[in-house]
Formats: C-alpha cells, structure tokens, sequence
C-alpha cells in the first residue's frame, strides 16, 4: 500500500514523543512559522502556554494555517503544559543570567533525546516569548537549558527560526543515530524517568511538608519552590523513585498534621 | 585584549567567503529574517537579485534593520550576484522537477564547503522566491542543487527559516570540520575552481562560437545557453583549464569570423 507507506515515512518514530511548546508567544505570524517548522520536519505536538487571544485566533484562522494549529492545546500554566515529559528543555541565551540547569548546546541535543528515548522517556522543548525569553520560574521547569550557538553580537535569534533550526537539527540527526549499531538495547521499564507532573505532585508534598514541619517560613514560599523544582530536575529521579518518595512525604505529612497524643 | 578577540570569535574565517543571495524576495519581513540570521551566525555578504523595489526599501528601512541590510549588494541578474564564486547552491525542493546537478542533503553540506576552502575556493547559497523558489534558468548557474530533508507532506520551508537552517548548519559543522586533523594542507593554487564568471564568460564565447560555426540555429539558443552553462559547473574546470579554454575558443572565434581566403 504505497499510501500507508508515505504516511508512515512522513511520520518518524520519534515524532509523537516531543512535545513543542511555546510560552505566550505574541505575534501571530511566528505562530504560524513555528507550525510551519513542525510540519516541515514532521513533529506534530504542539502545546501553547498562555497565549494572548487576540493573536492566537489570528493565527489559527489565517490563511494557510497548519492542521496542528486546530489540535494544539491550549494551557494557562507550564506545568499544565509538561504533564507526560521526562526531559524538559528551555532554550534561550546564556546571557546575562548564570544558568541554573545544565547547559547542553544544540549540536549534541539529538544523542541526549535518542538515549532519552531509549529510557523509554518523552521529551519537551520549551521556547519562550519573542521580547525577553523565558523567565527564571519558567526555567525552574526545565532540566536542561538549550541553546543555539550565536554571534555572541546578535545572540537572540527569531523565534519562528529558532523552532526551525532545533527541529532541523534533531529530524536530521535522530535517524542518523537510530539506524547506527552504537545504541544499546532499550533499558528496564523502571528505568524511565519520573514526569514533570510526578516532579511537581513531589515538589508540592515536600513543600507543604516544610511548611507543616515549620522549616520554611511562609514568605519564603515562591523562593524554596523554584529551588525545590531545579532540585528534583537536577536528581533526575526515575519513575519507581519518585513513587517512593511521594509515599514517604505523604507519611511524613500526614504524621505531622496529626502529632502523636503518647 | 578582549575586545579584538570578541570581534575575532564574532567573525569566524569563513564568514567572508559565503556570499547569501536572494533571488527576488517580495516579503519585507522575510528579507528581515534573513538578515537577522546572517547576524545571529556570523554571515556578512549578502546580495539581493532583482528585489522589488519599494518592498526592499520597507526592509532596509524597518526599525531593527541589520547593518548587513545596508550594505547588501543590489544586483539586476543572478549571474552579476555571483562574480566569484566558485561553487554555487541553489536551495530548492526536488518536486516536481528532475534535478539538472547533483543534489547535495544539507546535513552533508559542511565537508563540502570545507573542501572548497580548502582548493581556496568561494561559496554561494542561493535562495528563490517565496512563491515558487528558484526558476531552471537560475538554476542553471547553480554547481549544486542544495535541499533540506523535509517531511513529504510539507516540503516547503518559509524562506527566513530556509536561510536560518542552512546558515545554522555551517556555523555549527564547519568550525568541528577545520579543527579536525582530517584536513589535508590546502592544494596548490592551480588547483583553484574558475569563477562563475569566468564560466559565464566562457558560455558567452562557446555560444557565440556555435553561430559563428553554424552549428545552432539562432531559435535554439536559449536552451544551448541554458544546457552549456550546466555542462561547465558539471565539468568544474579549474581557473588555469578555463584561461585555456578560453584563449582555444576566442581562436577559433577569430578564425571563423575571418575564413582564410586561401
């Protein structure tokens, strides 16, 4: 069937395994050169954190507008955004902040993803508005900061280009990598990292748990959750970990909110 | 001093010797982009063919506008923007025509171009119309026909995003590339491919010598012109076969025009 084949061939294996996503991106027309990119290189998840309406329904009502622009979703917050992702990348320029998360350059971004994948891991890039990129609690979603080698002159790069080059690099390079004898045998099932949203369940628990205990003191709140989010990514636990350590905090929290009367 | 070495690192050493052309670009916001990304990986030279007038004035004009804009080459015909180049890309998708030159995969673009250099060689990408890309008479001028591997389904790229990968592309491979012990000492300067110019010039005289010659009646010429022109950038001759080329047929030119009366 010459048809399913196409299809198939149209579709890489990886494709359905990375999720896109864009913070409040403003203008319409880098939307649509975002799905334009994806539809070039074949990725088809799209997720759009806060848009800001006007401009979204311009996008996704203009002229020649993607198919993946009617089925992106829509979510108000990041973390809604990552539910199933194991490896979340933000990409954005190293200056002027002092990166907080491993920095991995965009040229050895493909055997990353390939031996995410090989973990049985999904993976997301995160791209950030057109003005000033993400911001520092964006980033605190993030394990990994992405960036694309520039002019140190003109760093900041277009996002609808931006989309381009990452995606051209990973759908040119990931094939390559697949077909090479080099990667292994897929790893055990327990092996697979824990989701961003399994990370979040645990940052929320570890947190109530310092507040219950009296470690953090309520002002400090936002400060210790950026911190405990970068903490979690930095540990990487996997997903049997992450298990582990939720039923160990919900002990914990529920043997603090109830004292022992002995 | 560390700010001659910024300027040194901004300007890598190929950057001068890759000139950007654009065939007739219409959208102000694409000639923008495709400065933008000139900047962003160290480019320099851009030419633009034919643009449309008050649309390339809105982009020269626009707020934000890169320097490169300003100093852009304006030139009337393709052949006048590539008067030294030494291996042409023309960048298209191979449907639905049948490529004319050999097709080079962008991923395997950078050794190319090393190689090039390294003959002390000159480089043109070539990008067409938004609409419709580059014409088989552009195309004719091209050594190589440059693709990016793209999904069946969508084949065609926008064209600042087109520039962004191709650009991104070789700033990423070819600094890996020379700092690789693989490349040899660069081969003497006989060995140095003629100038587009040069094999324009050489056309020019071969035409000219056919008529002469009787050889092409006059309603074929185009399509000669067309076939010889490709039939040169196949044969690559270096600088020192087409001085020799040359100096044969401008004898024979001379010949044919003043038969021996003997």
């Amino acid at each position: 069937m010459p048809v399913a084949s196409k299809l198939v061939a149209s579709k890489p294996s990886w494709a359905n395994s990375i999720d896109i996503v864009l913070v409040s991106p403003r203008n319409p027309l880098n939307i649509g050169a975002v799905a334009r990119s994806m539809a070039n290189f074949g990725f088809c998840n799209l997720t759009v954190v806060a848009p800001y309406e006007p401009h979204w329904h311009e996008a996704q009502s203009a002229v020649g507008a993607e198919d993946l622009l009617e089925s992106a979703k829509v979510r108000s917050t990041l973390a809604e955004a990552l539910p199933s992702a194991t490896l979340v990348f933000g990409t954005g320029t190293l200056e002027p902040r002092r990166p907080e998360q491993p920095v991995v350059e965009l040229p050895a971004l493909a055997p990353i993803v390939r031996d995410e994948f090989a973990r049985g891991g999904r993976i997301a890039l995160v791209f950030g508005p057109e003005k000033h990129g993400l911001t520092r609690d964006d980033l605190s979603f993030c394990h990994r900061l992405l960036t694309i080698p520039t002019n140190p002159r003109q760093p900041s790069m277009n996002l609808g280009q931006a989309v381009a080059v990452c995606l051209y690099e990973l759908a040119s390079r990931l094939p390559q990598l697949e077909s090479s004898p080099e990667s292994g045998p897929a790893p055990a099932p327990s092996n697979t990292a824990a989701t961003s949203s399994n990370l979040d369940l645990l940052t929320g628990l570890i947190e109530e748990s310092m507040i219950a205990a009296g470690y953090s003191p309520r002002a400090m709140q936002t400060a210790n959750r950026h911190d405990l989010r970068l903490l979690l990514r930095r540990l990487a636990p996997n997903a049997k970990d992450a298990r582990r350590i939720l039923g160990l905090f919900r002990r914990i929290l529920w043997r603090l909110n109830r004292p022992r009367r002995d």
